[in-house]
């Protein structure tokens, strides 16, 4: 579970409900059936003409993920790297992959570290890799990013609708103010919809993604160079450049031998 | 038919549509015919002077075919390049050439490949090729871009000659409100186009940039790689990279030799 | 003459005049002198602040040029190539400095395959020369999008001046209807010439930009394979990727012997 | 301590709060606590959904760094580093170990040079290390940029939020003014915050930035030329394009020897 | 004197002073001291907590150099490059160290060459003071471009901070009018210093930019190719580039010898 997601999309939310209700206690004022349709209806509709339609579903299932605690710690792969140059040293290249993986990447990577693949081959596979995945993870955070401009751009349509409609029947001054807080309604939809869920999911998703980015440069790096040095203490070098100078641990801690 | 699109372009006008319904069942009031050509028409008088009459009409051809049934698919494409890989093995690289091929594109990285032209030739005329496609398609896309920001600045254009005549000539207190009501229409016409039309296509042509940039990515890493090693499993480890590590197959399956 | 564009700016210009004569037979409404100055003048001192003066000149030239015939063609500019080809194989290089060429490029080009000079030199000197044309033709592009922005600023400066005098002499409320009309034309003036002029013309600079830029790319390449292979389809393979797989000709055709 | 950024946010506060008292005695309209949850709320609540909670943390101990004296100094870095070259030709490179640098990035590089490492690979693993400082440095700004972003968001919905209640219960037409003070008082909190705090301190931070990878460039660079020429002059006109021409001190000046 | 500039916020500002008179003979409605105090004021205290020191010094100094005459001039540049190029091949390299040049950065170009120094090395020791001088030129115009968003932020703060005191007092129906003017006005002063000074002040610097760093690239090819090849023709044939193909003078005028 990733707490901070959760306490900022309930807090967030939980902060627009008290205002409501400390203003006045009639909630049902901002509740509006076809307003709410309309913003997230056209939301999705723009959505799915945006975007081809497994990428909408990536990002629907990309959503869930946000909430669920991040498995990537560039930290634990920098010592998971070091542990493997001990055993490549210790065993061989060849024993390389017969080691238990869990990351498909670091599986590939170990694979063709024992197959003694070119140390250029290795490095181009892997950095396409990278690359691919990229790519796919800016898809999925650039269909957020785009609820995040549709959402307040029902909202206004909503708004216009209401608002002409009130403008052409102006028989009675007295359901102006009504109209126009109904009008208003689809607007503050959209705004919430983007401020409070679309863009910061679209932020924390690129996030994410520089982790994974980092922690997959990381093993290959690690790869590539415990295949041309061998050498416990060159591979903690290359490798720790990717932690701030005050979280480096020295070298030799955990290393033994 | 791409259903998505379909969907999307169909719900998202009606609920716009419901919207008006639910509010009013005057829905006279939302046609407005000189609102509406001052809109459309100023958007494609815009579009005219803005882009290459030819890239005009390439914008309207792709309007539909966003439309039309994606035909692009990277998975596919590797089977294809897997299975042309045995060709080039049993039967030599110059049976390539007489492989049929839909796309000109393989047509081509084939005939040069039968031709046992240089790799480097191969790579760098195939990524001549891409770079070319991908300016075409950016322009494309740039099309709908521009329409999606001329279509609300029209309807504000709009707007505003309407606030101004209504201004200038205050006679009548009981006009004011129809009055503004028409002049927000060209608002509402251009917001509307913006939203559910102009950004949501343009959005989708270039996700079909994006899988067709990759299927002929990987027709030019496939063509290059079986040139160099002419090797069933080098070929599908290079191309694999293009498709998340979840959706890989296992080499063998359909390798069958 | 660029129809394309001299249709795009004419109806853009007849469409708002239609549309204000379609809302009240009364023009003069829509003229005010001073509000016109502030928002010309404004745009054109912020223009002569913001650029150095020869650029500003050589935007003013380039507004006309929009509505010449473009003479640009990148199709025509490969047949010509290819000609060249050919009367570099009969007459060998040097007769290359004979052709007439109506594009200095093309005579800087074809001077120094004359001379046999290096091929890298070759392309990095015309690379520069490209490169320098581009940056010239950025900034005239530049000078339209910052008008575009200009002339929307002084339109609201025009009208919060406009409104600032309305509101602090509040003495007849007949007049305020009239004022606020005023004071929104500057507004409506600002977003006219921004919308239907400065923003579509610094689009077809661009787009005209970009085809200068593939005729030059089309000289630099040609020029360089002439030299290196002096063969007709191999000239003809480099640079059919500069058009579209469904326009490219047979490269036979016309070739001939 | 550093005072401009100190005498800029002290000032921008005054000028606002003096600009309150001066338009009314009465402060009190402008404090409305449910307002200012809302808008810090929810500001904080959407960058802890937005952003891993270490960045989030780690931008906020940068906040009070922007107000603790800048120990970046281009200038005396490169003292530094002409210093270090004299000890490296008196003593040998091996005496470049024993130096004692408050810098870790410094202590790194003079590790590696007195370990006599190839230069490339000094240069490498000390640009990674830049790298990944940057990337660092980005995300922590970036959550300020985002926080520059949410609190006018936030404000806008608490705007909203009243703007609703307020039209919704038009009843005593006496507390509309009143109410849409309050309604506006969130618009007012999120720009201030905005305005005042969050984008000048994003800004601030992207300056600091700037000068602390120009002082590690230094000592790249610096490192790098000392290894290879191990001569005053060279390192100094190499390190020398780091300064403005007029700042530059002549070489000799503190040389010495 | 830069004419061009200095005509440009001359008339800028004289339009904007002739549309208040034009409107009205009280120019004194628009004098309001407290809110020139908070936009101008507003707008350097944010600068100072965004900027370093030294930056926005550096800022108010260039804002002057505006105004003066610009002393680049890259066609010059051309022509003392090739006179450059004929006292070398007549006197020797040594003789270009004689040379007095008015430029710091030629002067060092010519150190170097007549040092006898590697061309890479020159070239790359040139492109470091190139790039160094890019930096700090983007700092200062990032100042006033800052600026420019500062300025229009605080004047929309001071219109709040008006528009909620009106609002919370509205005692007197008679003073809403002036007292929304006198809100508007820090709007309008906000817009103004935006638009016609910072905005294009950041412009013009950025075209100054433009054309020095042109400059030092005459300066940096020219060097290396005169040292190259020592040919009046061929260095006149590398600068020649910078210039459009209309301007180029042909090599013989001036050269002589």
């Amino acid at each position: 579970m990733d707490f901070a997601s959760f306490i900022g999309i309930i807090s967030g939310l939980a902060l627009i409900v008290g205002a409501i209700f400390y203003g006045s206690s009639d909630f049902s004022i901002f509740i509006n059936v076809p307003g709410i349709m309309i913003v997230i209806g056209g939301t999705v509709a723009a959505t799915l003409l945006t975007f081809q339609f497994k990428d909408t579903m990536a990002a629907l299932r990309a959503m869930f993920i946000v909430f669920a605690q991040d498995k990537q710690d560039p930290q634990a792969m920098i010592t998971t790297m070091l542990s493997l140059t001990k055993i490549a040293r210790r065993e061989g290249l060849v024993a390389l992959s017969r080691v238990d993986a869990d990351s498909p990447f670091l599986k590939r990577a170990l694979g063709m570290a024992s197959d003694a693949s070119d140390e250029e081959y290795i490095r181009n596979t892997l950095q396409a890799d990278i690359d691919s995945l990229k790519m796919r993870h800016y898809v999925v955070q650039d269909v957020f990013k785009k609820m995040g401009t549709y959402a307040p751009a029902f909202g206004m349509l909503g708004t216009l609708i209401g608002l002409i409609q009130m403008l052409a029947q102006l028989d009675d001054p007295e359901t102006i103010g009504p109209s126009m807080a109904v009008a208003l309604l689809t607007t503050f939809y959209g705004s919430l919809l983007a401020t409070v869920i679309f863009n910061p999911i679209a932020g924390k998703l690129k996030a994410r993604t520089i982790l994974e980015i980092q922690t997959l440069e990381i093993i290959r790096d690690g790869t590539v160079s415990l295949l041309g040095s061998n050498n416990y203490l060159a591979v903690y070098e290359r490798l720790s450049s990717y932690v701030p100078a005050h979280q480096r641990k020295p070298a030799g801690i955990g290393g033994g031998d």
